[in-house]
């Protein structure tokens, strides 16, 4: 059975996790790995793994049997790669955000347009069996017309103050997988985006402009409602619930417990808690992310998560920081207006 | 609306219990209470609550307005105030078991036949709402053919030591709810009981030849089999749980919690224990187990739970004493034989 | 034991229910009820339970017995009644809302701090047991401090469309008992209301200008944010959810079930619903609440919800519906100097 | 890193599935797969993955550079090759059960003592991460000393006839599982066994005097008791339950369900039914099994389930079998009696 031959750039965490699921995959054959640094590849187990490892991306660019690229850089290069892996031809899995500039993303894809190759966007939890089982259902009718998507996202713990400095900031970072959630369970453009957030984890955030506790409160064109919840440190586990509530029930995910071990004694019931973070809740999730891009590429079939998926995502995290800002509503379409240059997809 | 009038004998725990049901009941109207010891009863609100409190169970007996008896008093006592009530023309309502000996439960239960008074045995677990609707989903065919009924049945702490004395040991004291509840779920007779147990809570218990912990397997007539298990000791709190898998499925009810709390930290997730004993947790129970006497009375219809119901169980706990001496199973139309001045009733 | 004699105002479905309870309390004893239409008590068992039924409200005003004064009529007869009971000298109990108008509540507060009665405000889910012990965990510090408060709050099916009429609309008359919810959980002043709503449930709600379905975010003083999602409609029960997320973890009370059922089939397997409607749902918390406002009488105790208490919560429904028609956040502050003859309580 | 070389013997369904775990895992590495009938892998990818694919047990027993075997074919062959693979000086993993004949288990083993290689049986479930954690529960004495060990164990569907026909039974092809848990739970001898069956799912199972219905109860030496209760069809999926009640506590671990969804309609809350099979069920557990079996070779320890936990849990097996027919609890002191041949390991 033929495969897609993959290059990654970036070998950071979402890289290496990337390349071993790739390896694992009958659909996917990992060819080469581009980084700018490359010492913690050399002196391990990857040698064995992977024919090619190089500093140079255009190895991944220029070579005749790569099939598409991976690109899990950091933001800030993802759209020049994107560029250039679209004019060499190659098909592109993205990690997200695509940029933190609305502008340059949608330049970027139209490039990807113009050559003509597949473009996924890295929204993995759209592959997590619990969330796609949910989202099955809304679409299968089994809650009626969808009134209200609820979303629970909190991390177990914040990251460095390094990763804030460059993370574009709660939403861009962390909500931005909850915006595209809500579209994707929701089947429906949001219209207006309201946010508010406060700073009650860590006054680190503070130093840079973030916050770290947020609800946003997002309206769609079909009259429905969405809510997402945001913290950067539930102590508890990492805290991922959905629910779509709708005209004839109501379909929900609750966390994955890391067992179902209960004990009970005089002091009450315990439970595990849940899986800890996103590499163990999303395992499988990540698995199925880049077997659905193999299956996309085989059989010439339109991608689960496209660029528009992206951007759109991104245009919800822009619009959610002018509404902390404002104190007000934003509309999506007035935010288009004053990005003047933003033109529609 | 016309009420039946009650008389109770025995302001034990058990009596008061159903004295304050009466009085809150739409169904019934409590004229007298009668006990060998008053004192409890005199200095308190009691006195505004009932007409006749007495140390004379004749003055309910000889009541001409008292429809039905309640016997609530020691176990040893029983036969003669069934028999005593049922020549009286009254009702009876009598606690389990009805008595220690197979030939007097048979000989009271041949009076009451005789004398045609109802006569309804205190299962109050028959009328707890969870397990009446796993019975019911049982008799809709929710889960097919009734395979396997399982109970867990295990109280928070031990009694005293004086109760222990008079309690007629584990099987007849405890087990004996269960042995009803498989019964009333199987909807079958038993026909073969194995038991085996143990003296692991409390070295007092083997000073009665006692025992605190056992696991008793029942064959039925229709082929299928139950298994209850007992421990005088569940330190979490009062263990009610029964389930029924059929050829179809499964129903089962889990306890009932003191709250829907749940905390979760970075420990685990802590939920409430069961609620601590039976008068929390049969609460409701006992309510509608005397509001269904009492409509079998009002509206001349079949007891709910019956004498026959009283003395198979009683059966199955000798049954289950003999299985556990002889150490094999014990044939229930063996037993029958055995006791030979027992006749089929 | 001394019982506090009520007089009830207003015989409809909640003024019995206080009624029924009042009968079964032992520090509660029922005079009188007084209701402009009375034929339905007239033919009922109510003759037997209660002493005096009439339609002269002056009839419980000018009653030298009645120490307290329950106000269950029609929400324009509250502040009226509200001034004649304290200028009679009645302490008050009072369902909510106080009335429509916040000028108007703040009178009747006023009048009724001169006169020196109590005064409750009738947030029955205070009493809830679940709640109730979401609210002491926090208070105990289990969950460290309060980062966001989240409630779900759905009816189980829409009111009459004459109810609608005169509702008040959504968040004055269901969303009121969450924004009372949210600052007994979290301890704090809310600063600012921010409200969505849509009309996704019966055009019928648009017709009053009402909506059936909303989320509103709350800012409070300590930096904390409070999330609340409504709707008229929840077809599988009514859906009354809490949790408490914090710096040290979560606390939460999920819906109370039917009964506790299980079946399992190789269709999945099935729960009961939510209990039905409040009438249920907070039988207990009926129960408890009048007994503490009971208990407040008489050990001379401030009371567990005051009028003050049902004065913010009516302030931050018409902040929410400010904030509906405005599409921005609403600062309390502001809305309490727009409301110029509002004086600070 | 050094990889311990496999050979597998028999290329049946656990054949393959223990085959593509070991190309998976880091410690072992798969030589040689031989089997009877190699049709079904000359075909397929199989011919990629593995060197060498034959007909002919030798081309493993003699190959210089195979460390280990796994013995997957038929029980009636395992004797033979255990002690030929002993012989060979390979180290053995054997699937259950070693046989259906004690006294030739015992011999095998004797073999395997005398040739001094490492000899693995192969419960899996003992590997699985939630009956782990109820064992380490236990262990670390959360639950105090145990008292009633219990085990539902059901599968979702009857195997075919040709399958039952060489079995060797429900206690030697099923119930064998669950006695090898309430061992490693319980941490003591099994001293008795009783057991009840019926036949209620499937008349085929009488033709071959098999049952698909029963109840096992065991006593131990610590005096605690264990029941276990089966059936070879729970309609709902694979149900595997465990539960260790001890002196201060109960531990348990419920099934693990398809996924977290929940669907709440007007007709209950309906949840994904438990994985299907062992092979969805125990996915994870077979990995760790293998790889525990890999890391005693390497580091020279223990393995974590010996042989003779494999001949006690047949030991149970016969006994059940024997107090099936007998009626009566039976001894094992006495069974290895009978069992004149059979020498005490």
């Amino acid at each position: 059975m033929r495969r897609i031959n993959v290059g990654i750039i970036g070998a950071g965490r979402i890289g290496l996790l990337h390349a071993n699921n790739i390896i694992k995959s009958n659909l996917l054959s990992l060819q080469a790995i581009a980084d700018i640094n490359i010492d913690h590849l050399m002196e391990s187990e990857w040698q064995d793994k992977v024919t090619m490892i190089t500093t140079n991306v255009n190895d991944i660019f220029n070579h005749p049997n790569i099939d598409a690229v991976f690109i899990c850089s950091s933001t800030n290069t993802h759209v020049e790669y994107i560029e250039r892996a679209a004019i060499a031809g190659k098909h592109i899995f993205c990690e997200k955000p695509i940029s933190f500039n609305l502008k340059e993303t949608k330049h970027a894809l139209k490039i990807v347009k113009e050559k003509g190759v597949k473009f996924q966007s890295g929204f993995n939890r759209r592959y997590d069996v619990h969330f796609r089982k949910v989202f099955e259902s809304v679409r299968e009718n089994k809650v009626g017309e969808p009134h209200i998507v609820k979303i629970s996202s909190r991390d177990p713990s914040p990251p460095t103050e390094e990763y804030v400095k460059h993370s574009g900031g709660l939403f861009m970072d962390m909500t931005i997988h909850d915006f595209d959630m809500a579209r994707y369970l929701m089947n429906s453009e949001v219209i207006e985006v309201s946010a508010k957030a406060a700073n009650l984890v860590d006054p680190m955030f503070s130093k840079y402009k973030d916050v770290d506790t947020a609800i946003i409160t997002l309206t769609f064109e079909n009259g429905a409602l969405a809510v997402i919840d945001n913290s950067r440190q539930a102590v508890y586990g990492y805290d991922q619930r959905i629910e779509v509530f709708g005209s004839s029930g109501v379909v929900s995910a609750d966390n994955e417990l890391q067992s179902n071990l209960q004990i009970s004694t005089n002091r009450g019931t315990i439970l595990d808690n849940p899986k800890h973070f996103f590499l163990e809740r999303y395992k499988e999730a990540y698995v199925e992310e880049i077997n659905c891009f193999a299956r996309s590429l085989l059989d010439n079939l339109p991608v689960s998560c496209t660029g528009v998926d992206g951007y759109k995502a991104e245009l919800l995290a822009h619009a959610a920081n002018i509404s902390l800002q404002t104190k007000a509503a934003v509309k999506l379409s007035e935010l288009e207006l004053v990005e003047k240059n933003v033109e529609v997809l």
